[in-house]
């Protein structure tokens, strides 16, 4: 149930992030609309496919109702909502916190073992964010030196270690969620970083 | 049947998208043959992914050779191709028309929703020239001001609801694919456009 | 028993590119883990995905367990592997001669015909440095004048059409992938090309 809702919350706030990349990039509605699903799909439509499960919004019309609202209401509050410091970041930030603890609790669900289970939550976390960033020509986030794989990490490793000592599911996805929101949003806030490697060659042709 | 040349058409212009692509950064021809497959395949394997069925070309192999002699086609005759008018972008818009219309009627056959079949023709008709143009690091067409989603939208949605208004699927397709094709063209020759965001921020860091 | 070899070393020196890539890019240890497994894995999971088998990291750990330790060598090492000679072009050599081979021969297991398991070959051995280069937006490979895909194609058909003529598996495996070797080295030490086409218009707009 709670699981469920972090699956909806995922969804809206990617979407929300690849309404915003459309209307900096004045795109027209129907590509907003597009682009903004795809975005807030694209991560759990990679994680069923490598899961081998039917793909969740083929099964269930509401998320793409979802992010047919959240296109709208992005194509109508886009002014509002640039009003906000950095929405894009944290959009993607809570997507990131939602999506590590769901995709991490679905793979686990049908059978797979912890480390399956850490990649798919990574995966799902971030993939929404490249497909958004690749098409829209933006660096990728995760090639940038702030913490961003770090925070999709914490989420899903958190959710499956608690759950294997024993928490309450529901528990285990609050504190690893919260986990990863705060790791990602002191990125944001004050640009965390993990250390980086300082070799770099430049030079090197391949 | 009608659906079934509407898939080999998709296949062969997206094919010759790819192949113009590749001959304008002359590749070799091995490489020529791969990016034109590549992008005549990709959007009917990404639907085919998505709805769980197995993919075309692997059930079926005269879709293969039809990108291999698309491919040795373009090879031979670019310089005659390039002397047309926009040939990729024409190519292009064939291809955007036949495989909205053929993705959300495959969408359809396996029982999906009206919703999930518009968006599984959207996505089955960008993603071939998605894929063709990330690779290739030109500017996504779906990035772009000018209608592309759109014509995309109008091939599938026409399809959809004309099916369900009872249009004999021979018709539906035919008139939905000519709708697409003609706003895409309007694009093309005129530079149609939908109204876009006007706000863009440009100077807000994310 | 060789193609499962042939498996493991691919996947261990496409990580390797991701994980030298990354530590270009002074990531920190979480993103040159994440970077290195997708870039491993990610040909791989392309092969299974379009053949319909589950894919073959989520049934098996043991390929995550290879990612993680390169990924923790090349952090260590890198300055050391840096001073190798172009080291991320003769690992990703290495990657497509192995995968090509192994691709085509996954495919040849399900009981694909032989075009669908030459492109299958060709998919696979370069599919992982495709989204490596994409994410990290370098120009892809494929896209250069060099004899990139030219190999692959060599490994994954000369693999088939020995297999065809009756060669034991195990040699068509070696004389197939020591042939992509070859091509790929040569393109690397003395720039070897294939002809490509000579037109190239740069001013069509499209």
């Amino acid at each position: 149930m709670l699981l469920q809702m972090l699956d909806y919350l995922g969804v809206a706030v990617f979407a929300i992030t690849g309404g915003i990349v459309a209307s900096r990039k004045q795109l027209d509605i129907v590509a907003l609309l597009f682009f903004a699903t795809l975005t807030g799909i694209g991560g759990g439509t990679l994680r069923d496919l490598l899961l081998g499960v039917p793909v969740f919004w083929v099964e269930n019309e509401w998320y793409l109702l979802v992010c047919f609202v959240v296109s709208a209401l992005v194509w109508y509050f886009a002014e509002w909502i640039e009003k906000l410091s950095k929405p894009l970041r944290w959009a993607d930030a809570i997507g990131i916190a939602a999506y590590s603890v769901m995709g991490a609790a679905k793979a686990l669900t049908v059978g797979d073992t912890i480390l399956v289970a850490i990649l798919m939550g990574v995966s799902t976390a971030t993939f929404g964010g490249i497909l958004r960033d690749t098409i829209a020509r933006e660096p990728s986030s995760i090639v940038k030196p702030e913490i961003y794989v770090g925070a999709a990490f914490a989420g899903a490793g958190g959710f499956v270690v608690l759950v294997q000592l024993g928490a309450p599911q529901i528990l285990a996805a609050i504190l690893a969620a919260s986990c990863a929101l705060i790791l990602r949003g002191g990125a944001i806030l004050r640009g965390w970083t993990l250390p980086g490697h300082r070799i770099g060659t430049g030079s090197d042709p391949g």
